[in-house]
């Protein structure tokens, strides 16, 4: 074990301007925009979602990932504890841990964190750097798992042991602290795990030739390379994606396709099976691009995005039809009863769609990385920030909940497999991040959030604050607040927003978006302001004709938000029996005193089918008679993400349509 | 070990004129219909599949048997093997023996069977009874897997053990060639193990108090105590279901619904969880109704059968939607994507209807066999006697079989869990007893099959036989062969045969069908025929608005033959892509060659939607137009249960309708 005598101390950052995000380029001539150095979120719904995250979610992470043994199998690891191993853990316990610490860097790097919450947060970060420490072998391998269950095993059970996974997020976590911190604790655990990696690994002879059933080690690795400049990791993160799909991994009962091992990357032409896996794997492949210039990589990460988005994702942004093995359906599968959607597949979405956006500069990724963090990535956590929803269905019908179905969709404290919780903390942890960006014509404004953001915009850097309170309302005001002389700024105009408009100062803009984005490039002085309005008014959405779940029904939508029907707040019938008049007005409503009070709530017109009077077989001669439209009435709809917050019961989000 | 030495000779049954089918009933005064004595297929669809599962599938199951070790596992538990338990075996892996077993015996009763099949039959027959005599302990315990892996344990693992399911299985086999052909090699085994059943549990002191995770052992004993006398084995019964829905199988991942243990059958308002379990319990519930005479089980067994079939049964007359817990989902959960329909589940379905036929004698318990045989079930076996199906999808979509979902939906020569071919099997080779019941008013022929029937009617017996090439013709021909006087010979009218008209020797029935029976009671005479006309003209169904998964599409069936497109029927264009015009003509078309000739092919109207010229995004706004209607097309439509058989490729029953 290593000794833990030898801890440093933290240092305090030097150098706070250098970009400090999740994503930090070593290699900016191959995308096309460039992380900002700078954010910060200030005000509106995802600062009171990060303000729940700090207050609420990261302390009771501490909780459960001691009661869930987490902490326990480390210490094990570590021989603080004689004792049977902890029978309750899973393969990739330790990541819980992890993805938890990478949320607790990033939020050290808050700046709206307070002196009390800040020690809170670095001791928590002390006691597992310390543990962690502790338990690490002599040659560095770490995984608490494998150390205690299979004591000296290394890298052997690779399609389901989750060490590389595990490792990815050691890395994750130790590039935050560092970068973020310049707190080298958790880097130097996680370059030992990575230097063991580098030397175990690789078709030489005496390495191993294999791959980790779940992607994440890839990106991680390109990130440790992007930290420290050591290129034998960047070489380890080509092997591991130059070797999927080779067949490695041997058989699995869901066939190669689960771990993305049926085909290499670059000719694969589907997104296919476990979704978490595959868009992980995808965010890697991005990652190595930027650094490694691999075209046919670039390539291969594009045609499997429009694949997925065109044919397999719902229309919350979440992904994952099957639960059996959390996976992708066929194209156009997208089954509202049952939708999996885990919330750590959207997490992955939004990281393999970021990484696009600043390859491609395309809209449409940025356009789909806002449909997936106001709906099926922030459906996965509750209003209060202590109950998670692992997989996040469309639609739950009466009775669901309290009946015999699996109970996946009601919202949880803690889960046996906890990836999500912790991922969730990771990402509004680190959500300044996914806002705003650079490139060389200038600054764009990809997501409306109120705060203030640096980045690059040609030799300089430019800085804009953003006042807005998107998405319940439709104006953004983008103030320049320092300005490097003339450059565009750009504000992204979604693709639901046809008649959005801007102004500069007051005056109107006559330019019109182009694919997506609106740029105004002048000499722009601080003081100076984009106001950018986008058309809030509600809409009714179909879906292609191929899908068959969503035949002859519409989803209702507002800006970025889909909303849903929920049997709380439509008391008296049940949401099987409705039917939507699309014809009809929708208007805002009243609030429920239960949700936060800024929630924007719409009553659309509808009716209620009467229900058969009698009969034992639900099927019926084509030509017989429909049964005839019943009672008229005003239908309830609340922003899907808040769903399950009040009381469990029937939801759903697609509805028939009249 | 049982000393082989003591086995009995075969005894050729001595009074073939008692009722010798899979229920034989004792207490018949609960009862509205009672089991034919004496059936024989000879002719037509269901003849044909008895030949092949006759002269391919029994014997190919002998050698399936032995590669997947169920007859080495055996051998293991016997002692006449050295070496390492069987690793790939599953805890049920002797039902699928028993089973087989079970057909043999069935098959071996069958008048058509020649001598040197007679032959292989009983040797395979022979050679199964010993090693099962010499596996059996001493105490009369058999259960390869637990002998095998937990030498000496008895009823403990009772939640996923399989014991009593197992025992279930052995016990159905053994009365069948006990009630077929006076034959007790399998019964004197049976019996040790059901006496050690009824020795090992129940509510006293050194009793086990628990139940089976699987019920099948409920219906099992009560046949077992008809064939017997023995009363302890109706005891265990009433015991096995009176404490299911205690929580005696402890918690379970899917919730104690998966086993139909959340609460007691008589309390139970819904259908949950494994739907092969609750159909099986069901049956056994009916079962000891019938010899039990308690209302509150027969009330429970018929409020259970309407809710399934109302809320929860496909249009094939499948079971179960959910693959991850092979489960019955929410109320009109009937999603066509990922149907799971196991093949066993039809199965249960038909033993649970055709117990509530004779209990009710309501004709609906007819239709839902009827529909279950030709769809649901049928379509679980390949034309050619030799891969199955374990779970029927209603719907696959292009590129699926290809792709990298689960492969469940191929047909397979077996299974690692091979509970499916067995059973079809078994049921194949008692179909002649589903055909035709007796009663104190007269006869009824609730299912129209060629061949010839003998029931008891009032204190005598009358003799039918049946001409039909039914389901391709709708005309029936029944004629009287023998005749105890003046009694009634009824004929089911289905639910969907409005029109159907009878004749009598040529004679116009005035009378109209009531509750799906029509009547003619008169002295009916050797040489007297009734003819029954059934309308098969093909016909579009749709089904009730609160399937989501149906929602503005039809079904295409004639008669009791549910249709489907098959890709390889429409070459050209996706099926995902086309629409049926519902108010087009249908008429008969040819029948591919692959196909055997007396099935009738259907050719519909319909066109084919273009696909979007491009996008990345699969939703639109509501109000923007449709896409044109595409390229008119014909369509062709086969038997939902010869799909799969050529090539495998797209298939669909519920298409759009315009």
């Amino acid at each position: 074990m290593t000794d833990t005598t030898t801890l440093a101390a933290p240092e305090t950052r030097s150098s706070p301007e250098e970009q400090s995000g999740p994503v930090r380029l070593v290699d900016r001539s191959r995308t096309a925009l460039v992380p900002a150095t700078r954010g910060r979120i200030t005000d509106g719904l995802w600062a009171e979602r990060r303000r729940v995250n700090r207050e609420v979610s990261l302390t009771t992470g501490w909780d459960r990932l001691h009661e869930a043994g987490n902490f326990l199998n480390l210490e094990l690891a570590a021989g603080q504890h004689e004792g049977t191993p902890y029978v309750g853990s899973l393969p990739f316990l330790d990541s819980d841990l992890y993805k938890w610490l990478e949320a607790l860097a990033w939020t050290l790097a808050d700046p709206d964190l307070d002196a009390q919450a800040t020690a809170q947060l670095e001791e928590f970060l002390t006691t597992s750097a310390q543990v962690l420490e502790a338990a690490q072998a002599e040659d560095g391998y770490l995984d608490s798992w494998f150390q205690v269950n299979f004591p000296g095993e290394r890298f052997v059970q690779l399609a389901w042991g989750h060490e590389l996974y595990c490792a990815g997020h050691l890395i994750q976590a130790a590039v935050a602290l560092h970068r973020t911190r310049g707190d080298a604790r958790l880097l130097d655990v996680a370059r030992r795990v990575a230097d063991l990696v580098v030397r175990s690994f690789g078709s030489g002879p005496g390495r191993v030739d294999g791959i980790d059933g779940h992607p994440e080690v890839e990106s991680a690795l390109v990130e440790l390379y992007r930290e420290t400049g050591e290129r034998s990791y960047l070489d380890a993160a080509r092997f591991f994606v130059d070797r999927r799909g080779h067949g490695l991994l041997g058989g699995h009962s869901f066939g190669g396709h689960y771990f993305q091992d049926h085909a290499p990357v670059r000719e694969a032409t589907s997104v296919e099976g476990h979704s978490v896996r595959q868009v992980y794997l995808l965010a890697g492949v991005a990652d190595l691009y930027v650094e490694d210039g691999d075209e046919t990589l670039r390539d291969a990460a594009g045609r499997l995005w429009h694949e997925m988005v065109a044919t397999k994702t719902y229309v919350t942004g979440g992904i994952g039809t099957h639960h059996s093995d959390e996976a992708f359906g066929d194209p156009y599968e997208l089954t509202n009863e049952r939708s999996y959607c885990e919330t750590c597949a959207a997490i992955g979405s939004v990281m393999f769609s970021w990484r696009m956006l600043m390859i491609t500069g395309e809209a449409r990724y940025a356009d789909l990385v806002e449909r997936t963090l106001y709906n099926g990535f922030l459906a996965g956590l509750s209003l209060d920030g202590q109950r998670y929803i692992y997989a996040n269905p469309l639609q739950v019908r009466e009775g669901h909940m309290a009946g015999g179905n699996d109970r996946d969709y009601a919202r949880k404290p803690w889960f046996k497999c906890a990836c999500c919780p912790p991922n969730v903390m990771r990402t509004l942890a680190s959500l300044e991040h996914y806002v705003v960006l650079g490139g060389a014509d200038g600054l764009r404004v990809h997501q409306f959030v109120a705060g203030s953001w640096t980045a690059p915009v040609g030799d300089g850097e430019a800085t804009v604050s953003v006042e807005t309170d998107y998405p319940w309302d439709g104006r953004v005001r983008v103030r320049v607040e320092d300005s490097p002389g003339t450059w565009g700024l750009t504000v992204r105009v979604p693709h639901w927003a046809a008649s959005a408009t801007v102004t500069v100062n007051g005056d109107a803009v006559t330019a019109e978006p182009v694919e997506g984005w609106l740029t105004v490039t002048r000499a722009w002085a601080p003081g100076d302001e984009l106001v950018l309005d986008l058309p809030l008014e509600p809409r009714f959405t179909r879906a292609d004709s191929r899908v068959d779940a969503d035949r002859a029904s519409v989803a209702l939508e507002r800006g970025p938000v889909v909303y849903c029907f929920e049997a709380v707040d439509n008391a008296g019938h049940r949401l099987d029996d409705v039917v939507i008049d699309v014809t009809g007005p929708v208007a805002v409503a009243p609030t429920d005193a239960d949700l936060p009070s800024d929630v924007v709530t719409l009553a659309a017109q509808g009716h209620v089918r009467p229900r058969p009077a009698e009969g034992w077989w639900p099927y019926a001669d084509a030509s017989a008679p429909e049964p005839a439209a019943g009672e008229t009435v005003t239908l309830t709809a609340v922003p899907y993400y808040v769903w399950g917050n009040r009381t469990e019961g029937a939801m759903r989000i697609w509805t028939p349509a009249e």
